[in-house]
This record gives structure tokens, C-alpha cells and sequence, in this order.
């Protein structure tokens, strides 16, 4: 048994991503402690002894190839990276305090590109306070470029997933699909939204849009909840509706299936789902805020509205 | 400009890591804390507000074909991922406690050999009551395996570097060279050690031995520093013995010049330095202390007590 196979039903490439996670969590076995404080939310969540009631930490990557490509500009690039792990902050609620920048880099990585993509990080964190406090750099084979970075925040109340009550209604923030078109690159993680809505006692439970909206609203609910989406609610954005007219398929299914919106998804209790749906706005008035939808009882499936039909989870996956 | 180029010397190729990890710290910019609370040291150093006064943050890496290769075993490495992150809170004195865990892997990586690795890092970190608590993986490139640990501990106080006096004596632990014929698989990080001689207020500086110690003293001491060491005293291991028969270098040179030793190396004042050590060896009875120089004023340079040649560093270093 080696590192590596060429036989393809032993490799990765025979399992999903959901698959190899299960696999390592369980292989991981006493050291993974169980959700909340391990594996499954945005964010790993800690109780502290001090004011900052929550400590919570989460890490990503950039890889070229495939987050970027040769094109994207170093800048970008390490922007991207910053504002990836701060929107899973920002489904938490929390506020960024420090983080550890990692890189494994080719030695035909151009120098100047790198610094412009430390520059474009550096510049992305300052803006939220966030201090990068350390980090290392080790050299991979040539033409290869990943930097990976591991995040620390804080906050008095953390927002998670699966904490959702039958009768909740859902939200998503801003248009979703075609993120492809540019805003995987140019998006700002919802960092002042989610703290917001963490300060909200009604707001019972949130996550970031990564892998579509098809296949993490499964992921927000829990297997004991199923929710019903009104399609036509769902806010298509003008690159889904681009891509649609380029690839035939329609922009709503754009809008459920495509990874990297990094937008916001939240379940408020209903008697306050009207004050919550104004009062956001009044806040931020330049994010969209929709209602798509209702939690209901169930075992973790995403029904239509209008025609009961499933909507099946044919999302972004890191390994199909 | 794009992440890679085919001229070298525009590349990474074209740097030393020193050179490299000063222009992203450079670019980092605001964002970028300086030493102790930013990079320079074994861990980053944060004050809190209880009892545990600091908490300490690092990453590392370990890479398919350059600190593991295809033969070895996936629980090895995951062994080695934890043990080389360890070590540097171990230099440290801090206790470990959480961690995130990061993989970038190709498609062709066999599933259970990665089960394998999870299972040797799960066991690792339980044997130091260290949480693995979330992590991430991406798919890279054929042919392709990463895995990044990013650790955080905490402790009372920390030991650092850069913090020797003039007429410290100079100690470090084990045997040094030779690493590669597996002491880099197989070690144990210096966990109980380190926190020893963190309680200790007469120990004044400590880091790891990750480059070999002409590379790493420099870096404990610092510049305003020299070290004036007794090459008859410094411990050269039956592996940098065997590997000077081999390639005909002398075996000092290899415990000199070596990487991956995972030793303490730390300073202690004059006075106390003959009670440390007792105390030390009655604690560490199977731990071999050396006393090998000390501390005077300069910046920062090594010499040889005998003769006074300078020794230079011809240590590991990942872009040379």
C-alpha cells in the first residue's frame, strides 16, 4: 500500500467528498471531538473563559488550477483566499482576530506574482482588522501554487448550523450562480451582515453559500428538517442568467446548483421573520435579503413550493 | 505577469526561503505583527486575559516526495505531519490544544492509505490530548499529496527566541544528523521537555531543531549575539556516523549541517546552567542533555571554541 494507485477503485477518485471526509473523520477517531466542537459547521466553535464568550477557527485553500488560473493576478488571488475564510466567519457571526498563511509553492512560481498575492491578502485583512501572525512555506513540484490559510475569531453568541425549529423561515443574501463570470474572485465575505444577524436572538441558524444552494441548505437544516423553496423567490443573478443563455440550461438552475456564491443562508423564527427581513435592510441597504422559503419537519430534503417536487443537490463537489 | 514563468530568474528558483519569507511578510504589510506576536519565532504569541496567559499558533506541512516518499506509510506520515507541529510548540513550553487539519490530494491517492495517514495523526495528537477539531480538503493534481496542520496551544509563559544574555550557556537535547535514514519519521516531539524547562526562569531562550544546528542557532540568539561553541561537545548521532561512512563527510558535519534533528536547543544563565542540567537529566533520565557553548556579544555568528573558525550554516534550506 502505497501514497499513490493506479488502480482507480482504490483511489479517491471512487468516493465522494462527503465520503473521504466521513472516512478521515472516523479514521481520526478520540483526537476529533463531535459537532460543534469538531467537524461539520463553517467554523469550529470553542467556549472560553473571558467577555469573547466563543473562540472559532476554520481553515481553506487556494489552489491554481483550480480556485484560480494562470491568468488571475497575484493580488486576486491571495484576496480570494482571505475573503473565502471570512465568509465562514461571517456564517458564524464572529469577528476575525488572527490567522496563519501557509504556502507550498513550485520554484517556476514567478516571485513577483507571489509577493502581489501576499499584498492582495495583507490589503483584504487589514480591512477587517485581521492580523496574519505566522505562517510557512514549503516547495511543492513545479507548476504547482496553493496557500492555505487557518482563521481565528471570536464573539460573544456564534450562529451554526442544524439549529433551526420547524416553522423557520429561510433567507439568502444577495443573487446566487454564474459566480464563475468573476464574483468568485471579487466577492466580500458578509462579514458585517453575519455579525448582525448573530446579535439577532430570532436568527436560529446560518451558513455560507460555498457548494451551491441545493446542497448546503441540506447542510443548514440537519437531517431531522426538510425545507420547502419557492423557486420563484430564489434571486437569480445576471451571470446565471448570462451563463444560462450560454450553456442552455435555465438560470434558476444556476442559481441552486453552482458553488462559490459566499452569500449568506439563514433560518429567523416566523413571528419575527417580517421585523428581521425589515431591519436588515435598514442596515444594509445594498444586500439583497430574500425569503425563499420554510423549515418543515422531515429528514433533510429540499422540496419545490409550487409542485412538491425534490430539488435534488447536484451542487459543486470537490471530488465527482 | 502570471503565478509561473519559464525565466528563472524571475522565479522563486532564483531566491533563498530567507529572501522569500521577507518580501510576503514585506507585502503582508499592516496586516503582518512583528516578533514575538508575528513571525520570526518556532510559534506566533498571543496574551490573553486568564489564566493560561499565552496562547501560541503554528503551521506546517508535510509533502509526497519531500518529507515523506511513496514507500512510506500513510500513518507515518500523518505521525510526522503532527510530531514536526509539536515540536514547535514544544520549544515553545506550550501545552497543546487544537488543531486544524488541511489536505490537498490527487485523485490517484489511495483512499485507504489516507485513512492510514488520518489514523496516524488521530493517534499522534490523542497521546497529547491535542483536538483535531476541522479541517479541509481539495483536490490538486495527479500525482499530488499536502497535508497542512495548523496548531494552537497555550501556557502560563513561553520560551522564545532572541531573549539569551551574554555569558548563557548554550544546551540541546539528543543526538544530532543523520535524520534522513528515518529519526525524520520516527521522532517524538520534546513536549515534556519543553514545558519543563519553561518553568524553568533560568532557561532564557529555546527553539527546535528543524534546519540543523549551524542554521538554527543563529536564529535563537539572534544578532545582537554570537555563540562560541565546543565542537568535541556537540552529539553526533549513530545515523550521521553511518551516513559520514557513506558519503565520506565527517559525522560532525553532518550533526552540524543536518535538518530535521526535532531537538531542543535553548540557553540557560551561567549561574544555574550546572543545576538545570542535573535537574533536567533526573526529570529526562533517557533525554541526553549536552552543554556545548555559550552566548557572547556580536552578531550573530557561530565560532568554533578551539580554533575560533566560523561555522557556517550549510543547513537545509527549501529553495537552495
Amino acid at each position: 500500500m502505497g501514497a499513490l494507485t493506479t488502480q482507480s477503485g482504490r483511489s479517491l477518485a471512487a468516493l465522494s467528498e462527503t465520503e473521504i471526509i466521513q472516512r478521515i473523520v472516523a479514521a481520526l477517531s478520540d483526537a476529533c471531538p463531535v459537532f460543534p466542537a469538531g467537524p461539520g459547521g463553517d467554523c469550529a466553535v470553542f467556549e472560553n473563559q473571558s467577555d469573547q464568550k466563543y473562540r472559532v477557527s476554520t481553515i481553506d485553500s487556494v489552489i491554481l488550477g483550480r480556485h484560480f488560473d494562470l491568468a488571475c493576478s497575484g493580488a486576486k488571488a491571495g484576496r480570494k483566499l482571505v475573503q473565502r475564510n471570512l465568509s465562514d466567519l461571517a456564517a458564524a457571526g464572529a469577528t476575525p482576530s488572527d490567522a496563519l498563511l501557509s504556502f507550498i509553492v513550485g520554484a517556476d512560481v514567478e516571485s513577483d506574482w507571489l509577493e502581489d498575492f501576499a499584498h492582495g491578502a495583507g490589503r483584504a485583512a487589514a480591512n477587517v482588522g485581521l492580523k496574519i501572525v505566522g505562517g510557512d512555506i514549503c516547495r511543492g513540484t513545479m507548476g504547482t501554487f496553493s496557500a492555505t490559510l487557518a482563521l481565528q475569531g471570536h464573539s460573544s453568541r456564534i450562529l451554526t448550523r442544524h439549529t433551526c425549529q420547524v416553522g423557520d423561515i429561510i433567507f439568502v443574501t444577495g443573487k446566487l450562480g454564474g459566480s464563475i463570470y468573476g464574483h468568485h474572485l471579487d466577492f466580500m465575505a458578509r462579514l458585517k451582515e453575519g455579525q448582525w444577524l448573530c446579535a439577532q436572538s430570532t436568527v436560529t441558524a446560518c451558513t455560507d453559500l460555498s457548494d451551491g444552494l441545493a446542497k448546503d441548505l441540506p447542510g443548514l437544516i440537519g437531517s431531522r428538517f426538510n425545507a420547502r423553496i419557492d423557486l420563484g423567490a430564489v434571486p437569480i443573478s445576471e451571470d446565471a442568467q448570462a451563463l444560462a443563455k450560454a450553456d442552455g440550461k435555465p438560470g434558476l438552475e444556476h442559481a441552486l446548483q453552482d458553488g462559490e456564491d459566499y452569500e449568506l443562508l439563514f433560518t429567523s423564527s416566523p413571528t419575527q421573520a417580517d421585523l428581521i427581513a425589515a431591519t436588515f435592510q435598514k442596515n444594509f441597504p445594498k444586500t439583497l435579503l430574500s425569503q425563499i422559503g420554510k423549515v418543515e419537519a422531515g429528514k433533510g430534503e429540499v422540496f419545490s413550493l409550487a409542485d412538491n417536487q425534490p430539488i435534488k443537490s447536484g451542487g459543486f463537489s470537490h471530488f465527482d
